[in-house]
C-alpha cells in the first residue's frame, strides 16, 4: 500500500488564525485511492523547518501534499525550499499559468505587476498542473526522498483553488504510481447511531468476503456513511448492498456524496413539487443546507424565520391560542407553522423547527436541547397532511442547531 | 518564549473523516498568552507512533497539548501511551470525574456500564481537570520531557469538551510557567481589505513603541482584526488606538471577541429596535449569522428567505414592473425587499440581499459573485429609508454567500 503525508504551510495556522480544512479534504481523495495517510502536520514559514520536514516526509511516505505556504504576499520561502529540495538550479516560467494569471487578472481589470508574474515562476525540476481558479500554479516534483522514487505536489493554501486541483493531481497520481485496483461503494444511512447501526449489521460485516472492507463515515449532517472497499480485481457489490437494505430499510437513503438536501432536491426535482421552510430554532440553518445545493430554484421557494411569536401569527398563521395553550415549542406550533408557511408560499411541502437551541431557556419538562419538527405535505384534495416528530439532544447551541435541522430534513425525506 | 505542541490523535482524521477544528482554537489561546505553537500535528490512534511523537514535542517544547483518542469506544491506546510516557505505574480513579459521569449518564437516564466507569480511571502521575461538559476528563502531567520541565494536557477530541476545558487548561499553564507578562487590546475593522489596511496604517504601526507588537488576523465573516501585544510592564493603549481611529474611522466597529452581528445585536438592544431580514442569494445565512448569538430574540423577530419571485411579490411586496423591468438581482428589487420585510414583520430595521452565489447563472452584465444589498430603517414619521451596495466577488458559491452576508451586516451596522 502506497503511503502518503500531508503538509500545511503557514504561520496562519500555527496562530490558529484559520482552520485547515484542506488536509481532511485531501486525506479523503487519497484513502478512495487505497493510499495511506501516515503524517499530517502544519509547518511555519520558516525555510529550515519546511525543508527538514518535508525532505522526512518525502524519505518515509511515497507521496507528499503541500498546501499553503505561495501567493503574491508571502516571501516564496516555500517555492525556494522546493526549489532547493528539488535540486533545481533555477526557475523557468510556466507559459500555461502565465496564461492563466493573464486571463484572471483581466477579468477583474487588475493590471499585471511583478509579484504576479513571479507566480507562473516555478523550479526548472517542476511539472506544472495548472490551476484555473488562481494565480499560484500546482507544482509537482518526481524521484524524490531518499529512494529517489517519493513525488511531491504542492498546492495554493486557498480551499477552492486546493480543491479544484485535487481531481488533476489525484490523476497524476495514479500515472505516476502504479496503485492497487481498488473499487468503492458508499450507502449513506441517518437516523441510526453508530454504534447501533454496528450491532445492528455486525453478522452482515462478518460474513463479507475477506478482501471487502468496511468503514465508517460519520458526519452530523449526513449521518453515517457506509463505505464498502475492494482491494484488486472487478468489485460486486450488488448482492451485499441488498442484504444491508434489507437489515436497514429507509434508515438508508443515498450513495456515494449524497446529502439529505442533495436527495430531496433531486427527489422534488422530478416529481416538479415545491419546498418552503418555517425555522424557529434553527434561524435559517435549515434554509441554508437547502440552498447549498447549486440549482435549489428549481424547487425551492422560500422560507420564513419566525423567530418571534408575533411573526408565527401574522405571516404564518399560528393561533394565538395554540402558543398561549401549548407555547411555541410544542406539537400543535410546529405543525401549524408547516401547514402555514405551506400555505403562505403555496408549496407542495413544507418543513418546521421550533425549539429550544440554547444555552439559555428551556424548562424541566422543555429542556434545553429540545425541538419539535414537522414535514408538511399537500394531498390532491387540497388539505395539508402534516408528520412530526420530537427530538432533544444536549450539546452546545451550534450543535443542537444542526442537528434539529438535519432531523428536520431526515423527517421530510421519509415523508416525499 | 515558551514554546508548545498541539497534537491531534485518531484515524479519523488521518483519513479525512473530521476537520480539525480544535487545534486552531487552542493555538489562538496559546498564542494570546504569549505562547509560540512550533508544532501542530496529527497521529493515528497507533501507540508506538503516539509514544514517539509526544515524547518528541516533549523534548522539543514547554507545553504539549492533545486531543482525542479518548472517548468510551476507543481501546485507550493514548491514555496507555500516556502511562507510559509519564512513568507511571497504574491507573487511581478520579473522585471528581466519577461525579460527573454520574450526573451526566443520570441526566440522560443511561445506566453506568464498565466502560464509563473506566473513563475515571487514570495514570497515577496525573493530575485531574474536570470536564464537566462530558465523560473523560484532561489529564495534565509536569515535569516530562529530556529536561523534565515540560508539561502534557490530554484533552478529549469532542470540540465543545476541548474548548470547555481550556480556560482551565490555560490557567494551570499561567500557574505552572512563569509567563511574561502580556497585555492585549484588539480591534476589529470591517471593508478594507488587509494589504490595504497594512498600506493605510503603516506609519502609524512603524511609530509604536518597540514592546508594542501588531498582529492582523483577518476573518471573511469578521474581517480584520488588529491585535496591539504588549509584553512585560503595564500597558496604555489608549493613545495608539485614539491614532488608530483617526485614521479608519469607521471602518473600526468593535473590539476583543466582536463580530458584527453581536455589535448590531447589542445596539439594537440598547436601543430597544427589531430587526427583520429578507434573504434571496444568501439563502438563510445571515439569519443563521444573527440567530448565532445567544438571546437575538430579543431584538430578531425574523426573516423571509425569497428565494422565488413569488415570494418576492406575495409575501415582501416587490412590485412584478421591478422584476420584469431590472430584474431580482438590481437595485430596486433589494431596495423593495428590505421595505417590504420591514413592514411585513413590523421592524425598526431590516436587511435584503439578492444577488448570484453560482456556479451557474450571471451575465456580462451581472457576473456570478455580483449582489445587491440593502439595509432599511423606519423613520420616526413611519416611512422607510434604505440604503444600498452593490458587492462583486469571484470565489466559490460557499464563500460568495459568507461575503455578501457579511457586506449586509456591514451595511446595517454602518446604517443603525
Amino acid at each position: 500500500m502506497k503511503t502518503a503525508s500531508i503538509c500545511t504551510i503557514g504561520d496562519e495556522i500555527l496562530i490558529g488564525q484559520i482552520v485547515d480544512t484542506n488536509s481532511s479534504h485531501i486525506a479523503r481523495e487519497l484513502n478512495a485511492l487505497g493510499i495511506q495517510v501516515k503524517y499530517m502536520t502544519s509547518i511555519g514559514d520558516d525555510r529550515a523547518r519546511i525543508i527538514q520536514e518535508l525532505g522526512q516526509c518525502l524519505d518515509n511516505t511515497d507521496i507528499v501534499i503541500v498546501t499553503g505556504g505561495l501567493g503574491p504576499t508571502k516571501d516564496d520561502i516555500t517555492k525556494d525550499a522546493l526549489r532547493e529540495l528539488s535540486g533545481s538550479s533555477g526557475y523557468k516560467e510556466s507559459a500555461e499559468q502565465m496564461a492563466h494569471i493573464k486571463r484572471i487578472l483581466g477579468a477583474r481589470g487588475i493590471p499585471m505587476i511583478d509579484t504576479n508574474r513571479a507566480q507562473a515562476l516555478v523550479p526548472d525540476a517542476c511539472s506544472v498542473i495548472p490551476n484555473k481558479l488562481g494565480t499560484a500554479p500546482c507544482m509537482a516534483f518526481y524521484q524524490l526522498g531518499k529512494a529517489r522514487t517519493s513525488a511531491l505536489y504542492s498546492l495554493p493554501g486557498v480551499p477552492f483553488e486546493a480543491i479544484g486541483l485535487l481531481p488533476d493531481v489525484m490523476a497524476d497520481i495514479r500515472r505516476h504510481f502504479s496503485l492497487e485496483e481498488i473499487t468503492h461503494h458508499t450507502i449513506v444511512t441517518f437516523g441510526i447511531p453508530e454504534s447501533t447501526l454496528a450491532k445492528q449489521i455486525e453478522s452482515w460485516e462478518d460474513a463479507l468476503p475477506e478482501n471487502i472492507h468496511l468503514a465508517y463515515l460519520p458526519n452530523p449532517t449526513v449521518g453515517v456513511r457506509l463505505r464498502l472497499t475492494q482491494f484488486g480485481g472487478k468489485a460486486d457489490f450488488k448482492p451485499y448492498i441488498a442484504q444491508l437494505q434489507q437489515i436497514l430499510g429507509d434508515a438508508i437513503y443515498g450513495e456515494g456524496e449524497d446529502t439529505l438536501q442533495s436527495v430531496i432536491g433531486a427527489k422534488l426535482r422530478a416529481a416538479g413539487k415545491t419546498l418552503a421552510l418555517a425555522e424557529s430554532c434553527t434561524g435559517g440553518h435549515l434554509s441554508e443546507l437547502i440552498t447549498s445545493v447549486a440549482g435549489c430554484s428549481d424547487y425551492y421557494k422560500g422560507s420564513v424565520t419566525s423567530y418571534s411569536n408575533e411573526v408565527k401569527m401574522n405571516i404564518l398563521g399560528v393561533k394565538p391560542a395554540t402558543l398561549s395553550q401549548f407555547g411555541a415549542v410544542s406539537e400543535p406550533c410546529v405543525r401549524e407553522m408547516a401547514a402555514g408557511v405551506l400555505r403562505a408560499l403555496d408549496t407542495d411541502y413544507a418543513v418546521a423547527t421550533s425549539g429550544i437551541a440554547g444555552p439559555g431557556g428551556g424548562s424541566p419538562e422543555k429542556p434545553v436541547g429540545t425541538a419539535w419538527l414537522a414535514a408538511a405535505r399537500k394531498l390532491s384534495d387540497g388539505s395539508v397532511q402534516v408528520a412530526t416528530q420530537c427530538v432533544h439532544f444536549a450539546s452546545s447551541r451550534a450543535v443542537n442547531i444542526e442537528r434539529f435541522a438535519s432531523y428536520a430534513l431526515d423527517l421530510l425525506r421519509r415523508n416525499l
